[in-house]
């Protein structure tokens, strides 16, 4: 959204009158949660199906492998060819985890820590930097702070992180060997990596010979305009770029079927697959492989991903439509707020005046309206500035949504008449 | 097995007759594999049902939780209150974790050495040692030595490890920080722990003041005979004897339900269950709380589960009665090995004399029977004296499990023959 000139002034006369209504929202006795990227209930209602698959009588993998049994570190092959296309990498060098990417993305900096990667010895967590544009998600800084990993933000423009830092940052500092990247409708902005600064990332020299980006592909298919955006595809221009294991690059159904019981996925070069299976091959003897049958007989193909990913654009775009309307009618005239509108993904990123992140969110939860933690989207939990504020629409019902919406904006602009 | 005297120069002496039956025995083409502890195909028919559970509509956990979406770290109530009698804690104590609970024991160690323990800073893995009972489990060395921890072996008696040993060890040394304990029905041995170990366990004075025992209860409830074999509480011993975050107890559904596709679980003390959930908070939302749901359903209760159980054992049992059958006939007379009979569990340990596993191996293999690696009961794969063989009579089917121990058999003659 395009800045307004701030009406701060006309806000604090009207500051008498904002705390009446702030106080009739309170007295609402509100209960909403727009805190963490949840699919709503009838999202999870339209991969019912797998609640009651396989079936008694089907699972044999298309290897003739019996997939209640042992084995099989790698996933299935039916399941690697069906996410293949999502990671951009062949089904060979997929790896089919359990139900958590975020895990996999935990693991790799862990084996990292303990065993070191294909490039090279143990990370020494002392002398372990990781780069992370901001606004960007918290539960990638919690990995990096609970290993004692440095964290530097970078600035998150609309085209992905400012590429002129990093390209500085990462040749020159040989303790920086990791980068966190959500490259499509990135969290919270919805941010689009473009293919120039995709490329920058591929080929950009890096002191450290064992970088590498942890590209959280997140959000591959969750289109919210039936448009896909498309992204330049990291593994293979990171071969090309002669840094063939510079990127892991990291999806799930989370956000497809079952945010709790799907199955989460990892794509590499050739030598980064045969790493990380030799790391959990350690850890356990495989996967849940009946989980992988069940994704693979009820996605079926691309298609019906496809398929599938409209159904939850038809649930989740009229509440981020709500969302960017109710900003737009209540705050847009004040200019003392901007928004993203993103074209996918599970978040808007709100920023408010300087100062003010911690005071609405405050207010928010008082009158019953929890949102993410002021300060979650930068590392520590510390926004420089205290104005980002991310908006997770999708959980709540469209009702409950304008509400939180009118809410948040009432307290955005009783926060800035407040000061 | 008592030992008979060894009739070593009359098998010299069959040499020739030993060489042409196995000529015979590799000319029938067999392919048999008695490797690894994997339930056969019935008893993962015994779960069919499991297949098709939850049910597109039943997914609300008992505290009224969409087991579908996020959340939940811990696990449901029910199956944490379903597990808690095979862990000997409270549910309270309880985390479910995925299909492995070699993943849970691989994590438990590797937050030790990257965050250190409830009691104390991370293990540094030059000054880490664990102590392991031999014959033992080759996937619990395997984790230590990924990540360079010293093993020492100790003795594997018939009522547990030699505590005369264990004692001196861990009170002198600071660097044992802990322990890999199978307590019940011991693989490869079948040895059950007797109170008498399992208080000194408990009780024993250790110079590492965040020792832990790793008490893999694999076979809790995994009987043969139908009689139930009950060891001693080591969480509550543990706790009496003034060391309330000793023992990290280990389960899982792998044997009960599906291999590759059940739950996984942890007991503890409240402390290590905190620290536990403290470590894996970043590193999942949550384990897959649909399975947790499916099992419940499943097995109900603890009636379901002994009624399970009785089942495998029907199916298990006469398999390790044949082996047993077949080695007492074709070796008995020869006095030349020892087996053993346990009465759960997954495995029989054949000893052979002296410097001549290896070669049983390999003979059962130029044969088409897989059996598992000599030496892989000892850390490192190596067997000091060369002489254990583990044997995994599960798999295969009756007339295939006679077929391999006769042909055990005649390899173990032929290889003292050959000497």
């Amino acid at each position: 959204m395009a800045a307004t000139p701030a009406r701060v002034n006309e806000l604090r006369a009207l500051r008498e009158q904002l705390q009446t209504r702030y106080a009739a929202l309170k007295a609402a006795g509100l209960t909403l949660n727009m805190a963490r990227g949840k699919p709503a209930a009838n999202q999870l209602d339209l991969s019912k199906e797998l609640l009651s698959l396989p079936g008694a009588s089907d699972y044999t993998a298309s290897n003739k492998e019996d997939c209640r049994n042992y084995g099989n570190l790698q996933g299935i092959p039916e399941a690697r060819e069906l996410f293949a296309p999502v990671l951009g990498v062949s089904a060979d060098n997929v790896v089919i985890g359990d139900n958590s990417s975020l895990a996999l993305m935990h693991d790799c900096i862990a084996f990292a820590l303990l065993k070191g990667t294909a490039d090279g010895a143990a990370w020494q967590p002392s002398a372990t930097t990781f780069l992370c544009p901001v606004p960007g998600y918290d539960r990638h800084f919690a990995i990096c702070e609970e290993f004692g990993i440095k964290l530097i933000p970078v600035t998150l423009n609309d085209d992905g992180p400012d590429m002129d830092q990093v390209e500085q940052l990462v040749a020159n500092d040989p303790s920086i060997k990791g980068m966190w990247c959500v490259p499509k409708y990135s969290n919270p902005t919805g941010a689009i990596y473009s293919d120039a600064v995709i490329e920058r990332l591929a080929r950009m020299k890096t002191a450290a010979g064992d970088f590498r980006l942890f590209w959280d592909n997140a959000y591959a298919i969750h289109h919210l305009n039936g448009e896909a955006a498309t992204i330049a595809n990291i593994v293979e221009l990171c071969a090309k770029h002669g840094n063939p294991n510079r990127a892991y690059v990291f999806a799930s159904t989370s956000k497809v079927t079952l945010a709790g019981a799907g199955v989460a996925m990892f794509g590499s070069s050739p030598a980064n697959v045969k790493w990380l299976l030799a790391r959990m091959n350690q850890r356990t003897i495989g996967s849940d492989k009946v989980n992988q049958l069940r994704h693979v007989r009820f996605l079926r193909d691309q298609d019906g991903l496809k398929a599938l990913m409209k159904q939850h654009a038809a649930i989740l775009k009229p509440k981020f439509d709500k969302v960017v309307e109710v900003f737009q009618k209540e705050l847009g005239e004040w200019g003392v707020a901007t928004w993203t509108q993103p074209t996918g993904g599970y978040f808007i990123s709100l920023d408010v005046p300087d100062g003010l992140a911690r005071r609405v969110v405050q207010l928010a939860k008082e009158a019953g309206i929890v949102l993410t933690p002021a300060g979650a989207t930068f590392p520590l939990g510390q926004d420089p500035r205290d104005r980002n504020i991310r908006i997770a629409p999708s959980f709540p019902g469209l009702e409950e949504i304008t509400k939180a919406a009118e809410g948040v904006s009432l307290c955005v602009l009783l926060a800035v008449a407040e000061k």
